[in-house]
């Protein structure tokens, strides 16, 4: 069996994964998703839960849905793909498939080489100097060393990231671009949820854009049920928790991965004053973050995520939690012959014969998912979730 | 001036109260008030914030409030009165009045004196080992040992802690018991705040009792105030951010003030499964605990108090924060030559000359008061309260 891997948030599932998702499936024989857990890139909450957003995942056609864990998912878009990559190596899987504006994987294997390349290195360095994030410093040295040429759109940054990480773990699992849809089809499969997710939003509240029209009939039901039971989940519902912890661990915070020197102080001041969550988010954004940075600290201060952790997961993926699957995908890991990184299935075997070092940052994941069940109380203990093949339904 | 220290919680003001302190200003020229800040000796976030019941207080004649921190006011009745003694030791008080069932100084002092008496002591380790608190142990050993006359009443167990506390500091202060009412008062000062609070709210949902019955008229204008805000505070909407600590920090809750050994397991096993406070609460009680120890290790919890805080606040009062005054109060602080711990008034120099040990403790109270405003936003930024004597009103 030819297994296609696929990176996704699905927050939530709309018309634009789906046509990404048919793609993949006609190229292999099976279709594995990693796919971000309670917290997404962007650094917010899922504005639906693992389970449910999973599900959505089974339904619509995904084979095997597996968790990137916090401690990958809310990470910048380098520590992202590692630890993407590094799941979909240790699970076989021949080849990634991704969006891409390029389309030309030959273009992005340059842009990911150049890494070894000394003038782009000394530019790389300057531009993240000047404060900016990794992938914009990637996109401007490239831009400035080889011309407009090489500058990097969104979805091709990541793509460049997926083979950087592919290189990194020595992986021989094949990168395939895919040619990303217009706008219109809403298909922004990471660093662009935010727009979906408040497309959705907004036909729930007001109406304005029918979410039968930009979403699959499965996902709808699944949306409708958790916007009924008040479950949509957004990251200013956080923030009693987060002004919590910076109030009360003011001098840990500089531990906390992505913080910079003397941040932990603004944000301190900040929640200090700040009653509502609107006020302090505009308060402590400087220029030198974008939203999604900020964001992505907030929730490492609200998950206790350090930057030592970090170094940690870097090295090695410590294990796989599997999500759900469909009969194909249950097939699948069956003949998966026994892997380094242990691959968890149901709660019963899920901490036995794991090691020390593996099973704390298990139970990390475990506990920011328990923190977001504070905000969302869902269901958790229904994971994994098995699909027959007869109830899938591609409406 | 002779000046009369009174321990109170105001949680909040009512007609028991203002006899207590109707009988104290008898006593002498002017009445300092220890009150408990923005949490209670019960372990509970007091029903309105520290700053309104300091008005309340100062509007009904007391002439300065000073707050008793939080690592005192929500520790067992022996820390809770080394606090207040300590504190009315450095404000140079001439005697601490307090309601009691016997009114009998001599008694009092006898009860107080027994941990000298080596038969008791054998009695007092076997009541605590038992796992009784340590009033509970003291009342039943001096029960066993010397009779049935020297069971002690709630209000009584207090007093002897007043006295023991006077004898730890080596004060001179002059503990002057004074008969408490008939219940009928809702005179429970300290341990019995619960009550007259649960009065309070019920007579503010159903009408059932009319406020301006059981409170002065001041209080009543005080409470109402912060009852239409919404902003009457209970332990409940604590849940969130408790449960959020309990899960986060697991390993570091046996540091714990309080905390038995295995404890924090119990505590942490609850908080994974229970997303209702009162569900959380009754599965954590044990037969073992009152359920005013228990709700004061999850303050401790809330506001990470240790047993090594404890041990240092044992040792020495660190600072003095005054809360309010009137005019009287403020001649009599001025008149107060240097003292050797500080005592801070406004926010400007609240910092300014405090040593790093007395800074750590003051923020640490601060930050307590921090995370109440999480739920309560009270302005804490409006104390001290200065009140000039025309606008006092006995009403």
């Amino acid at each position: 069996m030819k297994a296609v891997g696929i990176v996704v948030e699905y927050n939530p599932f709309h018309n634009g994964h789906k046509h990404h998702l048919e793609a993949a499936k006609a190229k292999g024989d099976l279709v594995i998703a990693v796919m971000s857990g309670d917290y997404v890139q962007r650094g917010e909450p899922a504005l639906i839960n693992k389970r449910s957003r999973a599900e959505m995942a089974l339904r619509n056609g995904v084979d095997m849905v597996v968790e990137l864990p916090v401690f990958y998912s809310t990470q910048s878009a380098e520590i992202f793909a590692k630890g993407a990559i590094g799941i979909l190596e240790v699970l076989r899987a021949d080849s990634v498939v991704f969006g891409s504006e390029s389309s030309d994987v030959n273009m992005l294997e340059h842009l990911a080489s150049l890494e070894e390349h000394e003038e782009f290195k000394e530019s790389l360095k300057k531009y993240l100097a000047e404060g900016n994030s990794y992938p914009t410093a990637y996109s401007n040295a490239s831009k400035e060393i080889f011309g407009e040429a090489n500058e990097l759109k969104p979805n091709d940054i990541l793509g460049v990231e997926y083979i950087k990480a592919i290189k990194y773990w020595k992986s021989a699992i094949k990168p395939e671009p895919i040619q990303r849809l217009a706008a219109g089809y809403h298909s922004e499969e990471i660093t662009g949820n935010i727009a979906s997710a408040t497309a959705i939003r907004k036909s729930l509240i007001d109406g304005s854009e029918k979410l039968s029209e930009i979403v699959p009939r499965d996902s709808e039901k699944i949306i409708m049920e958790e916007y009924e039971r008040g479950r949509l989940t957004y990251l200013k519902a956080f923030y009693p928790l987060i002004r919590y912890e910076i109030l009360k661990n003011h001098s840990a915070l500089k531990n906390i991965q992505d913080m910079e020197v003397g941040f932990e102080n603004r944000l301190f001041e900040s929640a200090l004053i700040n009653k509502d969550f609107e006020n302090f988010y505009e308060d402590v954004l400087t220029k030198r973050f974008t939203r999604g940075r900020l964001q992505r600290i907030l929730i490492h201060v609200l998950t206790g995520l350090t930057e030592e952790m970090t170094q940690e997961v870097k090295k090695a993926v410590p294990y796989i939690r599997v999500l759900g699957f469909n009969k194909k995908g249950r097939k699948y890991l069956k003949q998966l012959e026994e892997t380094k990184i242990p691959i968890l299935t149901t709660f019963k075997n899920i901490r036995k014969n794991l090691s020390e070092d593996r099973r704390k940052l298990l139970e990390f994941n475990e506990r920011a998912s328990d923190i977001y069940t504070i905000i969302n109380p869902y269901e958790d203990e229904k994971i994994p979730i098995m699909i027959r093949e007869e109830e899938k339904d591609n409406g």
